[in-house]
């Protein structure tokens, strides 16, 4: 059609798609005439050149750092994205600098849509909706308030995560210590699995709070739990935010000497296959299944509407689960 | 200097880098002219153009799967991109047809130049040659033969491989089983870590081969260790493709009651960090650095360069570390 009008593509899809651009009132009706010769009505013609676009989606993680759901995420992610020929491209957000850059290649137009997990916290509220304000189709994973024009996916972790900390409680543990992520000390108030943490002590009147860092990485974890479970004070407890830290306290409890969960009770948090393999099976807090096709879906509905949807959302919820560990 | 010659960027572009595309005389002498007006040399104004193109570089996984070299790489890569101005793009290629589609991608000009790792084996080397014949910029991680136009980065994991089996071997082992990548069974001749098993293994005449898969996944590897070891003709050794898997067959052998090193010897590949607080530490053979700027100074060196500079090579050497797995 941009030939038969003798325009560029992007003109016709200014002129079809009503945007807000500035195009000649003759060129528009070049435009508009040639969309009716071709039998195109208006909306379907700004679709399929917008569909046409590149035939891509993106993935927007906070890291390529071996993070389990991120990593099933995406699995599920490009399988239908196989199966309705879009090509994946994965953007990692490891800064705050990166987060910018990110927006910026998405504003570029490298992609038809995107499918962002907020959880790093280094994309902010307000570059996601200034995005979402772009008119890219966009799918957030993200327990934030105030996000406007995408579909949501929220996953209301504070509540499972409380029930996983009273559990500890009942069983008459007070020394409780929390391996979080780097990122959950970084806010301003707490949230998610943190928030969770401290909800329960909190409603036991529990005042003594133990937090470290540890949740990102295995071996970090390790050398975290082996530190505090050789103190003379040791917790009789740790509750990790991440199921892989949760295996490597396990580990330090073991080389510290200590019985899982005699000595120390472990739980984790995401319900990871690996914790059913662990020795004791572990205790954990996360979704009963792991299947993201629901959410891979938003994002090619979105993609494939007529005109965008009204946002949508799905909560995606976590139960605690007691195993050996704990 | 598009808007001064009233031409397309693309336009500027072909003339200046003096490509192989259809330009009429007369537009072609208007860039020239722009150019000269502007005080380009073609070879300075092409380079400027195609540095300017994207300004993001893309990164090709075999998945996003949790591969510790793939995360390394990955970080090193983000960090030397985000301190030259670099965006990157991740493409994972699960599939065959998801590694014609990535060289699309490229050949689309998503990115300026590309760091692609090979070892998944869905990329061919046909597909990776033919993309290096557009002139993009590419460094590659594979051991194959016949790559050119590009730099290549060398892992000649096949001897030290068979030094870790032939370590086994010494000890008097003799039923050495061996937790393959399902893309190490599918190759028409055996490379790298299987044919680092099976070399050391004809050097001493042992005819027996116990090839299972088990290495891409912990899970699985523990259920594949657990069944082999829970047989009465079990083997006496594990080696194991990935530290991870290798990690898991620890698990398994503890489960079955055995001990590590006495009854089962494990050894795994990749030396990650986490075989060294694993109980006993894990036996591996592995790069003794965990540093990829070197590889990523290579893709920045030749994205700067004025010229295609000729084809370097990486070799980065493993070596078999004994601990007390084995």
């Amino acid at each position: 059609m941009a030939e038969l009008a003798n325009v560029s593509v992007a003109t016709v899809s200014y002129v079809l798609s009503g945007r807000d651009r500035p195009v000649a009132a003759e060129t528009r009706q070049r435009v508009l005439e040639a969309a009716r010769q071709l039998g195109y009505t208006p909306n379907q013609a700004a679709r399929s050149l917008r569909k046409r676009r590149t035939q891509r989606i993106c993935l927007v993680l906070s890291s390529l750092g071996g993070v389990p759901s991120d990593e099933r995420l995406a699995t599920d992610l490009h399988e239908m994205a196989d199966a309705r020929g879009y090509s994946v491209v994965t953007l990692a957000v490891y800064s705050e600098a990166r987060a910018n850059a990110a927006v910026d290649v998405l504003r570029g137009g490298v992609a038809d849509g995107a499918l962002i997990n907020l959880a790093g916290d280094h994309l902010t509220r307000d570059l996601v909706t200034g995005l979402a304000g772009t008119g890219l189709p966009m799918v957030v994973l993200s327990n934030e308030d105030g996000l406007e024009g995408c579909d949501l996916v929220r996953t209301p972790e504070a509540e499972a995560c409380a029930e996983a900390v009273e559990h500890l409680l009942a069983q008459g543990r007070r020394r409780i210590a929390f391996l979080a992520h780097r990122h959950e000390l970084h806010r301003e108030q707490p949230a998610g699995r943190l928030l969770g943490y401290t909800t329960a002590l909190d409603r036991h009147g529990v005042s003594e709070r133990i937090i470290t860092t540890g949740a990102d990485d295995r071996v970090a974890a390790y050398q975290t739990a082996s530190e505090l479970l050789r103190t003379p004070d040791r917790p009789d407890a740790i509750f990790a935010a991440s199921d892989r830290a949760a295996i490597s306290a396990i580990w330090a409890a073991r080389d510290a000497g200590l019985s899982v969960p005699g000595d120390v009770a472990i739980v984790g948090a995401g319900n990871i296959d690996e914790g059913l393999i662990s020795n004791p099976q572990l205790s954990t807090v996360g979704p009963l299944r792991h299947d993201y096709t629901d959410v891979a879906r938003l994002l090619f509905d979105r993609l494939q509407a007529e005109e965008q949807p009204p946002a949508r959302e799905i909560v995606r919820s976590w139960t605690f689960l007691r195993r050996g560990s704990s």
